[in-house]
């Protein structure tokens, strides 16, 4: 009846200290993997091009872009911050309802801080309180309103950065109605983008959205008071099936944090479980790959249909190719970053290994799983089933396996040591007196 | 199959020089009565309160926004032209798609024509097919889209801009592909905020984001290449039924700017056909306020459901009343900003006759009719029907009328010699070499 208010209100006047531990650890977690993606990511063209073309019409340069030497101000930050933080697709999900939620929240109050002091404790409580609005925002039209079309991490994350910044903001409750009434009423983002740089814009602009809605309710700029749960609100207009009880239900208690999940390989999650399960038998077997004869793949039918790609010789194709994600599990033993370059994809060993892998689609393994057989020249033969794949909600990534992920990104923007110096104060961020310490470290020295 | 690309491809090839004198003459038309619009809003609080909120985040202040003596960069003057142009409703309106089609357009190309130097042949040229690429993709997805709960002036305003802005930064067909979708992926606004300032945030916001994707677009920022008709697209995604050929059907032969129109009257569009009457009475009659003793109307069954008011005392409620509508016609014979103020509905010559209106809604008449009859204290009965409403398609507003409502609306926000030149400026728009000369008499001089 009253979502949208009671939404604001919990908003308004949560505080971090009733977030029980488990929670407010998820959230470092979920910072930790947000900025090394985010610097990682800013390397990538597509945040040069956005630069190039907005940067002219910058305010203030007050803020930094994680990972850029370039400063823009905090609106154009948060856009840039998103980008960066999602082009590789490497950043959170929330299985349950699609979601990447960490970026287009944490990308709004990272510009946010780096123009304004913020304690950690503060920009803790503003992303628990962010990205819980967008979780159950999401959950509450998830899938109608994802099956049709809409990119949610755009629609839901929108919602996530107002409700974040609004909560720096000091909002009160009608401020807070008036911003996700501005929230939902530039709720956007076409799954039709999918395969183009529109895509990663998408948080982007939620970010930069959701920021500016908190502003302009903080300034008196009315909306309707009802924008989510209204006749004509984001969940009747946008999907054709929602549950608003999902929005109020066990507020303050139930977390959408606790649903939150890492990718550990940056490509297609269905190849994760065979990369997952090669890289076991890689680090117990230590096999050199001329003593590798064939690979055979049991996967899930899915796979198949998306990742079924040979005879490849780019990166990017790499991506969607379960026999590459194979390779380099056997013959690395990780499937970072670097093994997809083109580099990785043309190096002779890997594509030795990689053209000797089969795969069969078989209905009987889920999504989550692979069963790997590996044979050697000896005719011995390896085998692996894996039942839960490494990163997924049964089996979530370790926090040091979340750094060295961190570590394989961060360097192709930082230099070493501010690697480690910002992994530190990444974890740590809710201890920081003004977060801008580790801003500072998660950006390069200008030229 | 390639709406995209064929609408695209129209956008980047057309030339003013093919499109035949009586559309140009509506382009025209249809600036004058914008221009007259966002001066009369550029005084209302919705603007002050956006620019409170997101001038300290505008880039260069290159750009003027029409009415104000602030200066910002041409996005963030895009947001503000469309606001103040929308914010009290008497912008133009396609009846067959219910877009008030020309605030998105307009806002973004008179933000790019005061920060760039434009010649009015160039800027009507961008106008026209920006326009026209808005008309179209909103008659596609009218009405499922609209009754859904979409303020498709949002949503289809944001390609227009996208369209006129591309045109003018010369985009080649795939950089204007890509502009397309990049529109596409930023649709949005709910009607769920009328009522509210947000409902002028659209037009706006559609003109500054549109500005945007044209701006990326030709930075290399891509973007899907089916936009609007892909299955993930604009037109499956936000509206349940669609006709992509509209998009394509005549294309260059069909003009969109010939079914639009002009309210004369600044209130409830139902109330229209009322006040025409009385008007016509009072030219004719020249009654004194005191000779009348009742008057009568019947009217459509929808405006007793609209503006049904009695008893009022604020401008707002003037707006939805019948019986204010019909004792401003009748005492002033006009109907314009002043006779929607306190001060108008307090006036007791208009309160008295007010007071004398009684109203019958009747199904035999329709939305564009009102049966009229005065009873003077003579007893004498003066009679009118109104066919057609003033300001429908079948009896447009005539340029003089145009003029008139452009200085009732100006005076708000300019000296009356600006107001004159800026009249005269609009009328002769596409002789201009350069626009900014029409935007220097449409902005007042500095405090």
């Amino acid at each position: 009846m009253f979502e949208t208010q009671t939404l604001a209100s919990y908003v308004v006047t949560g505080r971090i200290e009733s977030v029980p531990e488990d929670v407010r650890h998820e959230a470092r977690r979920a910072i930790v993997n947000y900025v090394g993606c985010a610097l990682g990511g800013s390397v990538d063209t597509a945040v040069d091009r956005a630069i190039q073309a907005l940067g002219p019409y910058s305010g203030k340069p007050t803020a930094s872009i994680l990972g850029r030497t370039e400063r823009m101000d905090p609106l154009h930050a948060s856009l840039m911050n998103g980008i960066g933080s999602h082009v590789y697709d490497f950043d959170d999900t929330t299985p349950k309802n699609y979601i990447h939620p960490t970026s287009p929240v944490a990308s709004a109050l990272f510009a946010y801080a780096s123009a304004n002091p913020v304690s950690g404790r503060d920009f803790m409580e503003a992303f628990i309180l962010g990205f819980e609005a967008e979780s159950r925002i999401g959950n509450a039209v998830y899938p109608a309103h994802y099956d049709v079309g809409w990119h949610i991490t755009g629609t839901a994350g929108v919602f996530g950065a107002a409700a974040a910044i609004g909560k720096l903001l000091n909002l009160e409750s009608r401020e807070m109605i008036w911003a996700i009434g501005l929230a939902a009423t530039q709720a956007a983002g076409l799954r039709e983008m999918f395969g183009s740089m529109a895509k990663a814009f998408h948080p982007g602009r939620a970010a930069q959205n959701g920021y500016a809605a908190a502003l302009l309710a903080q300034a008196g700029f009315t909306a309707g008071e009802h924008g989510l749960e209204g006749p004509r609100g984001f969940a009747a207009v946008q999907a054709a099936k929602y549950d608003l009880l999902k929005i109020t239900t066990r507020l303050g208690e139930d977390f959408g944090l606790r649903a939150n999940t890492y990718k550990p390989f940056p490509c297609g999650i269905v190849n994760h479980p065979t990369i997952d399960g090669c890289i076991q038998i890689h680090d117990q077997h230590r096999l050199a790959p001329d003593q590798i004869a064939a690979v055979r793949l049991r996967v899930a039918p899915l796979v198949m249909d998306l990742c079924n790609q040979q005879g490849i010789t780019k990166g990017l194709q790499g991506k969607f190719s379960v026999y590459h994600g194979a390779a380099i599990g056997l013959v690395r033993g990780k499937a970072g970053i670097q093994e997809y370059t083109d580099a990785a994809v043309n190096d002779p060993q890997i594509k030795r290994v990689r053209e000797l892998v089969s795969a069969v689609g078989d209905p009987s393994i889920t999504e989550d799983q692979a069963r790997i057989e590996v044979e050697l020249t000896t005719g011995a033969k390896l085998t692996r089933f894996v039942e839960q794949s490494l990163g997924n909600i049964h089996r979530p990534m370790t926090d040091k396996q979340l750094e060295a992920k961190f570590r394989d990104q961060a360097v192709a923007a930082l230099p070493a040591e501010q690697v480690e110096k910002a992994i530190g104060l990444s974890w740590k961020i809710d201890e920081l007196d003004d977060v801008a310490e580790l801003i500072r470290a998660a950006v390069p020295a200008g030229k």
